[in-house]
């Protein structure tokens, strides 16, 4: 799939085919993620997939956001620890962050190209998913993503274009 | 070019052409990060795309992240009051950030499939370049991109592989 069709294409999918994402699958959204850039090339990202049924229930109840019955989701989390030794205040607060981010959309596009709905949440109880996944204290989870085989194709949200980008100087 | 040799080919790039970047390209730039997802669809993004020489050299002074001479940065911001009505306390301080890096990915994968070169950078004077841009308070610069043709293809920077990714539980 072409990259432009892909960033137009993506949706946010919330739900899903009751169809299980093949580990390969899943292996190749991770490697998409770690390709994207990190500040001062830290890569100090965490992904940890989960399939397991009865974990994916605790996940959803710990995670307002989380809509549908993925058949996965990529919990995105962060060193802290290196994070901060790396980049320092600004590296743990803000570039970590955007780290994950940048991530995240890698593996939601190649996920489209894969054919695969996935959702970014941010909604969720983080020391909750934090026990649930037996993180230690250095290991923060950021973002989930969930993934699986969109069942129907939502019309995307219209795009505000007015008032967004400026030429040279802002205009608001 | 397809996704994912877009997601693996993009380098970070601080070498460039002295070429111009033609304007109707800056705007498929931008139009790509408005494709990107947001936190409960808050769209709460502003993109200033500078490439007046002048100002171009005013930035660099205050960015010293900001290596080569891009013909083109762009400044992705956040409109802190927008994002705080719409998303709350998480979504002005983590979820607009995401916003803004997931946004910052797409504009990078597509410049790369454009054959243009990128250069993410978080480490610039916030509210240097907030007065340079005539910003009002509420704007904040989150992310610069830059821009251009580039000049040579850097090696990747060798991706972590090894305790990186765990499947069903951590394992660190």
């Amino acid at each position: 799939m072409e990259v432009f069709e892909a960033i137009r294409g993506r949706r946010s999918i919330r739900n899903f085919e009751d169809r299980p994402v093949g580990k390969e699958v899943l292996q190749r959204l991770i490697e998409a993620g770690i390709w994207a850039p990190s500040g001062g090339n830290a890569q100090t990202w965490r992904f940890i997939v989960v399939t397991e049924k009865h974990m994916l229930n605790k996940i959803k109840m710990l995670s307002p956001g989380l809509l549908g019955d993925p058949p996965a989701v990529i919990v995105v989390c962060q060193n802290r620890k290196e994070a901060e030794r790396k980049g320092g205040r600004l590296g743990v607060e803000l570039v970590s962050v955007m780290d994950t981010a940048m991530s995240a959309q890698n593996i939601m596009l190649a996920a489209c190209a894969l054919d695969l709905g996935t959702c970014p949440i941010a909604s969720f109880h983080r020391e909750g998913i934090q026990r649930l996944l037996r993180l230690p204290e250095e290991i923060l989870p950021h973002l989930l993503i969930s993934v699986g085989y969109p069942k129907g194709a939502p019309n995307p949200p219209e795009r505000q274009t007015e008032g967004i980008c400026f030429f040279e100087e802002y205009r608001g």
